[in-house]
């Protein structure tokens, strides 16, 4: 019954990865109408969502479907994501059947939830957004899990494809940035994930004792690797911006800290310094180089607003392509030619 | 002005609500299509939902209609639902307004409205969902009031056609369950009302202290008698599954001590054996009665997750009729042709 | 890029706005379809709604489009509306980013959003709005903001055209009413622009201490002088309705002391009485004067019941005319023959 789901952009063929990228510029020049018709998307939120739900109910209507828009603990029923649990708490509906039922009234669901827990042994297991998939019986798209955000990186690739043209070899810098709470790392390696894919040379720049989980590093690795890429780590950011091509502030917490906040709060202190300004944009090839996020943004503290503003960035393009992006993603999966 | 309302399934004519379970039928099977193109219905949700949410709004789409959702006390205002008061407290908008303005932009409007007083005498009046069908001026549909559920009653009664084919003199058995919680009773008298209204031999198997209010006893037994079927209650949950084709568990809060919480609390105590377990489901007709439930469900309290997970299990079923059970209600009341 | 915004009624010139009010009762009398095929209307609540968020889906809907519903804090991102900000604080999202965003995902963007401040000074200038409309790339329609409720301004003048036919000249009444709560001065504001713009004889009676803005009261003036009509200030309320047309009751806090709420609540002491009964309905013109309201109303507190409910009322004629009125300025703004 269930047909493919797009839970990491890692775990889909490159050939199919490139598939979605060309039909997704070629929504955007206006080329493809229609494919939705009587489709339904269930979108589950578990946390706030601005874009995600704002391109993804944008990119059902203007192909001729419909996306619900679903709130547990809001508008809907408080959802339980542990499997065999005895449920005399407070949680009143079981994501098996949540799963099971949704997967009767829609053509595909797409699960936002951010990891919760304080264990990232557990949290990396990305249980939540797997579970929804293994219990569906319509495809499952990731609309930001614990440990990816695969839309996001697909926007981020057509993004990057659109800036630069050719990416084979490019440098594209993943920047950790101060914030002022501890962020997940689903962004930052999906996006690092999507330069591997395009075959770039990527730099993650980050403070000892930030480092990504050491899955996303392989992952991102190996991909660089089978395209022609590569990947490196290093602590000297500006060092790492010098010749760049793009970069993309991202700010994660300490994964060695996950769940401790006071800890992984006194880990970030006095790192206010990683933060894009503009005097660092001037070290990009060229002084031309693209300034990326994902958005939201902290103005003045991940990114200055002389960046947000000025004209390397990509950021509002970058928002953009979500909308066509998952246009294609949906056409793909659930489309009436698919 | 005003059309039909659809508050309670005994309020039809047995024609009527069978005409309804014909149409949903010829729906479920793709033989019907169109007829809301342009219609809108509004709902308001005073009290949280999945299923019914999503099953409406998809309900709407896929025959060309629209659904609004609106939610007072988060999104829209906080409603007061009493008549005749000074509205000087922390209410903002009556739904006398809200029935009349609503009745303005749809075609009809939708209502859930759980009991919310410490009055079973004030409560078992269902006011709330009353008023809004007597100061609407287009039909309205009930979600969920106070007394009863009439859609899912109706998606029961779908299910029960579904998987018994005859049903007359059939045993269904509607099973008090223990829950955490003091839940309404408008769930399971509406889903006795639907096996009395297929001529079912309804069984109410529940502890002492938990019976159902007199009036749905009533209805319930009035509605059987003419249809062929009967009403019995009894405390022996065993003896009453035993050659069960239907078994319902669910659980609802003691009436006698309604409003009254801690009360209620120590009555359901020492009773958590009131489950549906596969040891019970082995004594059904033939060992191969169906389980069924409205959902939400608590996993392992109400019903045992093999039983859910099992071959008996129709409450997956049951939720995707809640979809076909809407349409064909939407069509009938609202629909073009209607 | 950007088209026109829809931000305050006396912005547009005056053919403009008799344009839209001609357009939306040939829209009433069922005589314009279509014209808003694929386009898509990004509405963001920073306040509660049902009149507006109804309508102006229900107004996307009937034309073709779509209308997505955006709630920040809640279901979105808290946004921050303060420009040149070190955002490290509880906002996430910038409504920079959130309007340039939004604006390449729909073709216009609506905002409500109400005065939050202490200080009516800074609260005066409108800044939400007036920075969505500064940074969207679309047409800004206001849903309500510190200053202005223009929507519901053109839904009043409708209504008035209706009730009354010919109105240069007739007598309209923004009457103050008590209130438990200090309101906004965006609905009274707008009313009596709405009534200028008919070139309406508009009597403002208040209490002392009550008045409006005093660059509302000169707007009001003009827009009244340069179409016929007038404006009065009295606090004689009886004398002001005698031989009215038309009487508005609508409650607002005494701007004084905005920010201060128990200043504030106390001005209001002993003014219950500034209420509309049906005594008062009956000094107005042949006593067939009409009751008017934006909603929610405060039944028996701001207006009787016997008001509310008897053949003087137009409020649910000004509601449903809410829907008429958005479609016409829609399809002015973003329809596809605009």
């Amino acid at each position: 019954m269930s047909g493919r789901d797009w839970l990491a952009m890692e775990e889909w063929s490159v050939e199919a990865v490139d598939a979605l990228l060309d039909l997704a510029a070629r929504i955007k020049r206006g080329e493809v109408t229609g494919g939705l018709e009587h489709k339904v998307l269930a979108m589950v939120f578990m946390d706030p969502s601005l874009r995600t739900r704002a391109s993804m109910e944008t990119a059902m209507f203007l192909h001729g479907g419909h996306a619900l828009c679903l709130e547990p603990g809001k508008g809907s029923w408080a959802l339980e994501t542990e499997l065999d649990v005895v449920m005399d708490g407070t949680t009143v509906e079981h994501i098996i059947e949540a799963a099971r039922v949704l997967s009767r009234y829609a053509d595909a669901l797409a699960v936002r939830s951010f990891p919760k827990g304080t264990d990232w042994a557990v949290e990396r297991e990305d249980h939540t957004i797997r579970n929804f998939a293994r219990y569906a019986t319509v495809p499952v798209i990731n609309l930001e899990s614990s440990r990816r955000h695969p839309c996001q990186g697909l926007a981020d690739a057509l993004t990057l494809r659109e800036h630069l043209g050719e990416t084979t070899g490019k440098r594209f810098v993943l920047q950790w940035a101060w914030h002022p709470k501890a962020l997940p790392t689903a962004v930052p390696a999906s996006a690092a994930i999507a330069a591997a894919h395009l075959g770039m040379e990527v730099v993650v720049a980050r403070p000892d004792g930030f480092d990504l989980d050491p899955d996303d590093y392989r992952a991102i690795g190996d991909l660089a690797g089978r395209r022609g890429g590569s990947l490196t780590i290093t602590d000297d950011l500006d060092g790492a911006i010098d010749g760049a091509h793009a970069v993309y502030p991202k700010s994660w917490g300490a994964l060695a800290h996950f769940g401790r906040p006071d800890d992984e709060r006194a880990s970030r202190d006095g790192k206010r310094d990683w933060r894009l300004t503009a005097a660092r944009m001037a070290r990009t090839a060229g002084g031309r180089g693209i300034a990326m996020h994902c958005l939201p943004v902290r103005r003045n503290v991940e990114m200055d607003g002389a960046v947000l503003d000025g004209p390397q960035s990509a950021v509002i393009d970058q928002a953009e392509n979500r909308l066509h992006a998952q246009r294609a993603l949906l056409l793909e999966l659930i489309g009436s030619g698919s």
